[in-house]
């Protein structure tokens, strides 16, 4: 087992990452305060590790727990979902010394974590992600949301967790496009932020998609790594924390776009990146050939690298309703060099169109790829 | 104008009170980052200062506002309620640097507040409070929420607004009743934490009563100084600021038992004070001549000074639910003497019961007094 901690003052917290990790009871007994659990998860995770995660909390001491399952996939993450969790927690009697633990992917830990920024005005959560998205960045940093009809996680809170534990074991159960829609955020990581990282996947990103034990800990790791130290150093996206969004404002045009739960968010992410390089590049940050570079390694990957064919001014309706615009200004994260991310706001609208033109063109590829 | 700081380092803000504030628009200019503004008020208090607000945030620079009403009254403290400002929100495109301002009273600023904590993960927000509860208590201190079937504010945030203004030239409308709720705020500031402010509302409550502009000026300036200590020592509540509760454990059984909206808030309070001084008696905290002393005020001032005719044991049933039990005990705010409230878990049920028994005796006086 390897930790990693995110420095956050009195709101530090580990990342326990390493195979077997859900049954150390160990890992959360000091995260007990004496109270009641709600363990937050869905139909496809609860029978594969419920039973695992509450003998390991009844053996750190929990004195009950309470179930809550939501529906799989993106829908989950609404108002109606929450109040859903809220009403089990208060009829379970959880209070304020309680926990949440939410056990699943970045839909469970987005809602759970958001359920326990508000509950009772905010009480203390675990991230158990069982997924490679979550694993290497959805459960880090302490973004929880749910959606509206008019934008993806525009109703949410900044609640860090008191620790994530990332069972690596879990990701062997995991279906292959939800695999590929993780390796996405390894890639982003890789490409906004760490040339090294960038270049391992190049070496040999299929070892992600094979599911090697090895080579997903290190991609687990090393994500974790980087994301913790962005989060440390801008908790709440004042700066720095928003390179994290690279392919993400294209990205949730995408999803919002095709209709929410029709893309993953990964595979959306993946598009966007592809995206984000070809404005670098009209934009002359970026060589064409370091963009070639991203969208080789997204095509390895088994990731679409073309968008929805929607047209340019629906795009830019989509993304003005995003989170990401500033004083009325369209915000973009581009490439300076691979592994060198930077914010922008002064980019010409012409470049911007040009480049969804391109990346959108191969229709029928788009669909074909996913 | 006097002002009133609530220190707590960067998110430090003033409380602005005087006749006419709502007018200045010096008080809003520091808090307008050039995003549009969001007014979130109701049918019964937009007629009266929604036009003024605009021509104030205009001449400060807003570059657009989006008005949105509410119910009147507690009913409008819900997730629906939350879903309609934040959809009315996102339709006006507020931006993260946008701004809310709650216009109104305790429920307006607590459904407003908590919009602006979850929206976008957080923007900022004013409390431009118009009744005397939301001026001498709830706008000031970061609690906002939204209730739940199960209990008051189990929805909610710790947030705090970037500043109060609070126009005492708006209690001059206010209806009697909503008057009296207020008195019934100041009174647990005098009877929880100060002996001057009790014994000032002893020598004189009624001046409030008829709207007397220097005491109503005093009562407002008085309770904001208590409270932003209180506050400033400690933000979250995980000590001192349990004792602003007095009044209240018992208070939110009596609004739950009755059925939200029955009674007002500040009258749930008024009776729930008379019932933990009874308890601080019973339990030989305090003397009996003090209990009176506290009963008196709460009559003079017209409030409800006995408790609705429910059993023992369905208080004790409401209570549990409160967000007030630790691990499983009841915490009770009691009175060691007059301006000294205590926090205490070690009380004997059958105190609690003698006095619930003895405050909801006089049945139909509880109605009567209302």
């Amino acid at each position: 087992m390897e930790t990693v901690r995110v420095e956050l003052g009195a709101r530090a917290y580990p990342i326990h990452i390493g195979d077997g990790t859900l049954d150390v009871d160990a890992l959360y007994r000091p995260h007990l305060r004496g109270g009641r659990v709600a363990i937050v998860s869905n139909a496809v995770v609860a029978p594969l590790y419920l039973e695992r995660v509450k003998a390991a909390l009844s053996r750190a001491g929990a004195t009950g727990t309470v179930n809550v399952l939501v529906e799989d996939g993106e829908q989950a993450k609404s108002l109606a979902s929450l109040e859903r969790v809220i009403d089990a927690m208060l009829a379970g009697r959880i209070g304020r010394d309680g926990l949440v633990v939410a056990l699943g992917g970045g839909v469970v830990g987005d809602l759970a974590g958001f359920a326990a920024a508000v509950y009772q005005r905010g009480i203390g959560f675990l991230q158990l992600p069982t997924t490679l998205l979550a694993q290497v960045d959805s459960s880090v940093g302490g973004k929880t949301a749910v959606n509206h009809a008019r934008g993806k996680n525009m109703i949410g809170a900044f609640h860090q967790p008191r620790a994530v534990i990332a069972d690596t074991g879990t990701l062997a159960s995991l279906p292959a496009r939800e695999l590929r829609a993780g390796v996405a955020e390894v890639i982003k990581h890789g490409f906004a932020l760490d040339v090294e990282l960038a270049a391992w996947l190049e070496a040999g990103v299929e070892r992600l998609l094979e599911n090697d034990a090895q080579a997903l800990g290190h991609a687990v790791r090393r994500s974790c790594e980087l994301k913790a130290q962005v989060v440390a150093a801008d908790e709440r996206e004042a700066g720095q924390r928003a390179l994290l969004n690279f392919g993400h404002t294209f990205g949730h045009a995408i999803e919002a776009g095709a209709g929410y739960g029709v893309w993953l968010h990964g595979e959306a992410v993946a598009a966007g990146m592809v995206l984000a390089a070809e404005l670098s590049v009209r934009a002359g940050l970026l060589s064409r050939a370091d963009a070639e570079r991203l969208r080789r390694v997204v095509q390895r990957a088994g990731l679409p690298a073309a968008a929805p064919p929607l047209s340019a001014d629906r795009y830019l309706e989509l993304m003005a309703g995003d989170k990401k615009v500033a004083a009325g200004r369209m915000r973009y994260v581009v490439l300076k060099a691979i592994g060198h991310a930077v914010l922008r706001e002064d980019l010409d609208e012409r470049d911007v169109r040009a480049a969804i033109a391109a990346v959108t063109s191969p229709a029928p590829g788009a669909a074909a790829s996913r």
